[in-house]
């Protein structure tokens, strides 16, 4: 029987830990954080489970929040600096949900646990990898994007050299929920975009605010803004660009309640895209297997980092199940089998950041007809046929004249 | 809609005419022959459609001989130049069935044909190939080994640069099938291998048998010496044959009727293994997507290269209905989603030509343990898993324990 390590306790980590466990597979989890660390740490995301996700937890028997209660159904789409405003709605089949991590993820750990599973917590290196690789017959490295460094860049799915958004995500009282509840996906044309995310959070349903800013923007100040320096201040000026900005969520929020829930519910940054080499082999002869944002880091804008961590989670251990060895071949086959998800969320969200024309069209199209916009809703959790929707100007033709035969999008 | 050109009438060719039909996307079928040219010409083949070709024939309505009556149900092997010979059986899930494709190609064109679908019969060449590409927004090239100069060789994935094998396939009278009614897997250590298998011919019920010769071995002769010279002294000596190599065969074998059908009941060559690139782009822009032995030619001794064709003709056509276009993106998809099975196919028979020692003794192991062997037989069906299996001797370790908990092989 072989013996994996799984070296990170996000999501995908404990995902892969867990179905392993669940199969009877020799699994120890390695992480640089106790549960009790994550629960009590800084804001880590502000991540949606879209359905594909929630049913894998379902498999696992770890969907502690229920969808049909702490879920959402469909994304509300809002847009200004268009010479109308525009807003529009696009329904999902089944209901995404967001939980905060740091309940999410000490849950699932401590399920882990209590399953008997074998957790090591400590530092997390490349020497640590190298070292634990002896006991092991493969190792998972799912430690997040510092562990990234192992594996090599492939350049043609790296398109940009730089953060195309500076971020602040937020959790916030204050904002009351659209109808039917969804997530909000607003649009200031020149600044970036806003995510009005519906978290279930330590203090209970509250609302994160994802602002995407795009550098040089009248939104950037969101991303270098100090807290802690002056709470007010900070909370302030998240309400008057929410004015200017994203009026479409401001007119729910009761400006007196506004605030944020606390310093550490706050996450200000910026990332580079960056798609990475599946595997290598280590000096023990061991192979490395790249998982989660190791493997693959996109922009937060679509929401599909978990996702797509989860899924890969998913392959290697139906692969690990299903296989004979956990080789070369084995991580070959890793690579084929997660390649159209993985990286159609990537060229997906790398199109979205900097979009073409014809996605520009799409939008619109969106906004015109509830058909399309619902078909590109439900695709996200399918991001494989969102790039094959957005690759080429024809290719978006052609899904707009798919399932563009349906009555108007109506505004929530 | 998309147009879709077909180039050839085997059994990829017509088995994705005949979905693209089912489906209702428009589609024009080329071929060099007609039905009747087929049906009275030379034997093409002696190929066995395993169980999930024959699910894709019920799914088109085109399973016109029941395999519960046609088919058969087990491989009976046997081995002489070891010290004792050997035999032992491998079963299967659900049956297989070889057709004589100058019964079933015809049939199956003229399935296309009563359904309304278009057939183009003349010459079929790259040039010609060129020309129609511009009325269709897809070629398929299925026309055989013949069009595969379109499409270069992968080096990696093409070992040989000449013929492993030579080849005499026949079908004969005076065969009595063994029980249960089984192809044989014959082995003659250092000449070569023959199948022995239960064909339904023009004539009805009767036995096709395939020489595999090892070039400068005892057998190769059967590839050269003429029928139509002197059709007695022919059968005579595959009855003789028969007798000093494939003795496990020869004890069923009717003496005084052992005879060829007749003069195109006889097939003899050599072919060299080679897996070509998916696709090209024609001058007119067009795509031209390589399928069946246009794509991949492998030596037939583990009778998959029909298999391999039509799986291919699913994907296929699967992906035409699914994706927005037939764009380079669309043969990359395709590419990506036959690889595993049809390279697996190649890489598989490949091995079984030239065996490391690994794999020889994964033949012994199936000849002590049924299990073992039934697993091999069943994964017949699935070349990719067939090649994870043999690929190194840790992984059939790994098979033959997965699976050798069974009891000994039973003789049949």
């Amino acid at each position: 029987m072989t013996s994996i390590a799984v070296v990170g306790s996000g999501v995908s980590g404990l995902h892969l830990g867990l179905f392993l466990q669940q199969h009877d597979v020799p699994v120890t989890l390695y992480s640089d954080k106790t549960a009790e660390q994550i629960a009590s740490g800084r804001l880590l995301n502000t991540v949606a489970h879209h359905h594909h996700t929630l049913e894998r937890e379902r498999e696992l028997g770890v969907h502690h929040w229920d969808a049909s209660e702490y879920g959402y159904v469909c994304h509300q789409h809002a847009v200004v600096g268009t010479p109308e405003p525009m807003r529009w709605r696009g329904d999902f089949q089944h209901p995404s949900s967001i939980i905060d991590y740091r309940l999410y993820l000490p849950r699932l750990l401590q399920d882990y646990e209590e399953r008997g599973g074998d957790v090591v917590i400590g530092p997390i290196d490349t020497e640590m990898i190298e070292r634990i690789s002896s006991d092991h017959d493969l190792v998972v490295v799912a430690a997040g994007r510092g562990m990234g460094a192992m594996f090599a860049p492939l350049p043609d799915k790296c398109p940009y050299d730089k953060p195309q958004r500076r971020l602040s995500a937020g959790i916030y009282h204050g904002v009351r929920y659209s109808e039917p509840k969804g997530v909000g996906v607003h649009m200031s044309l020149g600044h970036g975009e806003m995510l009005e995310l519906p978290i279930t959070s330590r203090e209970g349903f509250a609302t994160a605010l994802l602002f995407e800013n795009i550098p040089g923007g009248d939104l950037e100040v969101l991303a270098d803004v100090s807290y802690d320096e002056d709470p007010r201040a900070h909370d302030e000026l998240v309400l008057r660009k929410l004015e200017q900005h994203y009026p479409m969520c401001f007119e729910r929020v009761d400006a007196a309640s506004f605030r944020l829930q606390g310093p550490d519910d706050l996450l200000q940054g910026a990332l580079t895209p960056v798609v990475r080499q599946d595997y290598v082999r280590l000096e023990s002869g061991t192979f490395a297997l790249a998982m989660g944002d190791a493997h693959c880091v996109v922009d937060p804008v679509n929401g599909q980092g978990a996702n797509s961590a989860s899924y890969s989670a998913w392959v290697i251990g139906r692969a690990i199940l299903d296989d004979l060895a956990v080789d070369e071949q084995f991580c070959r086959r890793v690579a084929r089998d997660r390649q159209a998800f993985v990286h159609g969320v990537s060229d997906w969200t790398n199109m979205i950041l900097n979009p073409e024309p014809h996605v520009v069209g799409l939008l619109m199209a969106m906004a015109e007809n509830k058909a399309v916009c619902d078909a590109y809703t439900q695709n996200f959790n399918h991001p494989d046929r969102q790039w094959d929707t957005v690759a080429t100007p024809e290719r978006t033709a052609a899904f707009i004249a798919r399932y563009g035969a349906g009555q108007p999008a109506v505004a929530a």
